[in-house]
């Protein structure tokens, strides 16, 4: 958001943590509420209203309604990210790192981000989009590392591991169908189900 | 949608084929519309000047905009049953069937689908929702079928054939992504590399 730099420099003073934390508010409150009703149904008189803050407080750190939107889906993807990296770091096992990985994507499901986007994009600048888009990417890429490393150790078999690290995003996927989720009897059920099928395949052989 | 039932028996004539052309006629046209903008921007007036009828016509043939929408979608989700059958009844063996369908579904992305139904379900009565829901499920059972057989003849793994049917949509979805897929040859190389997951996982052993 390279629109605010010159903004804030305007003779404004530095950043305190007071404003970071009431920035981080209404990253958060906008997040929900574009979430629950989309960008367009969403005003920052409500934003601002359910933070208990001014309106020209939310202009004193976003630029406007598409830039608090582009912060809050870029934190929101920031923390896939790091969940991302997180559970697969820690795990002794790729497929268990995976398995949980899987479990925490159902329950909070990634398909209303893209959903989010759909809505949005009309209303986005180019580079606005691109800065989620690039968000997600990230998430994708630590991913792609974790599979690159099990194609080295003959683990996985050589694939595009972008490709495989889509492939598998997409597969978390299925947790946005609450209608049939309800079949499964629990999220980490689920879940071993899909890891299961993108490790091992569903043929016998 | 049984809303149309009397409405059609209080004395009018009996459908012709002109009139069962001219609904679907209105339905096509429905669909790209709806397709295009989503539920909520399209009039019956745009889809009436676009097929080139008046808004009675399309009161003979439909008792509003929900219920051409539920028609459209249904209509299109049918289709999409159809050539799964079709598909994977023709192939010789099943791996071909799910790569042409695969393949199919990637140039056509069933994304589209849900995103328009999200944006329609609160225009919608509860059983015009599940009506359509219903179109969607009947295509994982033409899929669920094909893989119990296959489990039958131990070819796949035993397992909830519908969870499968419903993980190989999900895997669909990749077409979705658009600015993503243009990384890849083709279609068709697409969708030999998502069957492969499927069918095999992605580990060597």
């Amino acid at each position: 958001m390279p629109e605010q730099v010159p903004k804030r420099l305007r003779g404004r003073p530095k950043q305190t943590d007071n404003d970071i934390s009431m920035q981080q508010t209404i990253i958060y409150t906008a997040s929900t509420l574009f979430k629950e009703f989309g960008y367009e149904m969403v005003t920052l008189q409500q934003i601002g209203k359910k933070c208990g803050v001014s309106k020209p407080t939310i202009y004193y750190h976003f630029a406007g309604k598409a830039d608090l939107f582009v912060a809050a889906m870029t934190t929101m993807l920031q923390n896939v990210r790091k969940i991302t990296a997180h559970m697969l770091d820690e795990a002794e096992h790729l497929r268990d790192g995976l398995i949980r990985l899987a479990e925490a994507r159902l329950a909070n499901p990634h398909g209303e981000i893209e959903m989010m986007m759909r809505e949005a994009e009309p209303f986005l600048e180019e580079e606005q989009i691109h800065a989620i888009r690039e968000s997600e990417h990230q998430i994708h890429d630590v991913l792609a590392s974790h599979f690159k490393k099990a194609m080295d150790e003959k683990i996985f078999r050589e694939e595009d591991p972008l490709f495989l690290a889509e492939a598998f995003s997409t597969l978390m996927l299925m947790g946005n169908r609450a209608h049939d989720q309800q079949k499964y009897e629990s999220h980490h059920v689920m879940a071993e189900k899909i890891v299961r099928v993108f490790l091992k395949g569903v043929t016998t052989t």
